[in-house]
Parts: C-alpha cells; structure tokens; sequence
C-alpha cells in the first residue's frame, strides 16, 4: 500500500521505491532514491556496486549523478527507501539539501539524528515494503551488504 | 619540487597531483586523488563535474569508483591534493579508509579534525603546487568552485 504523505500517495517516494525493486531484481543492493522540486521529479537512481561494480553509486549518489550539475539544491527534496549512510548524508550536507525523505531506518539506522541537528528536514517513513526488501537482500546477500557499508 | 614522504618523494601523492594537472588542463575543478595498498598504486581520479556534468565525481570519489569493489579498505592509503568536503569525508568514514594524504587545507578547510577525531591518520603536506592550482582556478572560475562545494 503506497505511503501517504500529507494524505496522498507521493509519486516521488513510489519512483525512489521502484528504483529499489529494480535494484533487487538486477541482483544488486535494492536501495532507490528520487530527487525533486517544486512538484517536479528532476531524477531518480538506484545502487548500483554489484551491476557496474561501483562502490560510491549509492542510490542517493546515483540519484545526485544522475541529476547533473545544479546551481543549488536548496528548494530539493530527496527520496530515499533507507536511511542515508555516511557519505551520502556528506553528500546532502555539502550540497545543502534540505528536505529528506527516508523510507526505513530499522535494518539500517544512518545518521538521521545527525542531519537533523544539522538543520535538515527528515521525514521517516518506516515503510514496511522497504524493509521487507532490505531484510531479504540482507538475508541473501549478507557479504554484498556488509560490503557496502564498509563492516565487511 | 616533489613532496617528501618519510625523506622520499611520493609517487602515489604525485600521481594524484598530475590527476589535479590534467583536471585543469580540462578545463575542470584541479583536485586529484590516488588509493594506494602495500606499495601498490590501486587507482587515481579527477574531479569530474565539468567534464562529465557528475556533480558528485570529486576527486577522491571518482578514484574510489575507479578503484571498484573492494572488501575492505582497512589497509589503503587515500592521497587527495585538497583537503576532502563531507560527502568525501564521509566515504572514507564510511570505508573505513585509516590514512588519508592530504595535499593542502589552504584554500579549502575541510573536515581534517573531525576525521582525526574519528580515528584517521592524517598527514597534511601543505605543497604549495596544491594551493597554486587551487587558487588559479577559483579566481577564473569562482561560479564551478561555489557550486562543487555547495556555496552557490
């Protein structure tokens, strides 16, 4: 059942999700993210370490990349279906990303304190379908995940 | 004049330093990095966000990508010409990157204390060929240097 957000199903969280599901059946870390504003969805990614062997492509990153330069991210939002790690949540620092929308935190807790210390809007979902994809790729793949978050 | 490293000019720091060269050459933010294990150079990269419109190829992240999947980076050296941002501070946290080579903080401060804090071994040459390069470029391009530190 899609997430409600403001009493709406938000199309950008749902396009951050599909990332991840595509990332699960590509074989690879199912976490997506979206990147919009101002009602318009300007990008979304997915990890992508196992499919184009790239331990930076988080999909926050991916999502950034995919992007393009930006004068400023000031007026974005960013979709993630898990809590950013430590670089990503760099990544929103440096660029000053104010709003962030975090699909789950239980499989994994990220930094979410962190960035709302630093100013930072986080909206937590607790989206019990992005941790049922989390949970399955953990269970699988424990190598691959612990890899990605550097504790392999 | 070379850097010298324990009384030895160090490759892999001057080969994070031609990176920087060619990135200028490009018409690119001159920041280079190198990862190094056991006397073996593992890759270098560039900042990228001119010449390939990838706001998050810093140069110590495109040299992470370039270096592709490892395990563990427990026993990796990280040489940078510019002391790294928060989004490159936090990938080497992330990785648990423990030595990181840092060219200059001159023209940038980055986060040098909070990564000592954190445990990293961090040498800073302060070479003055890093903070030529660095100066040259904000001054024709302040627009591309606000905008790849999140200041524009």
């Amino acid at each position: 059942m899609p997430i409600l957000l403001d009493g709406q199903p938000d199309t950008f969280f749902e396009a951050a999700l599909r990332e991840a599901e595509q990332g699960l059946a590509e074989g690879g870390v199912p976490i997506g993210a979206a990147l919009a504003m101002d009602g318009e969805l300007l990008a979304v990614g997915r990890n992508l370490r196992v499919q184009k062997d790239d331990p930076i492509a988080h999909g926050e990153m991916s999502c950034l990349r995919n992007a393009g330069r930006r004068q400023t991210y000031k007026q974005t939002t960013l979709y993630t279906t898990l809590s950013p790690c430590e670089m990503c949540s760099g990544a929103i620092l440096l660029f000053g990303i104010k709003n962030v929308v975090v699909g789950e935190a239980t499989t994994f807790p990220g930094n979410l304190t962190m960035l709302s210390d630093r100013g930072v809007n986080v909206t937590l979902l607790s989206d019990p379908r992005c941790v049922r994809l989390m949970t399955l790729f953990q269970e699988r793949h424990p190598e691959v995940w612990a890899e990605d978050i550097g504790r392999a």
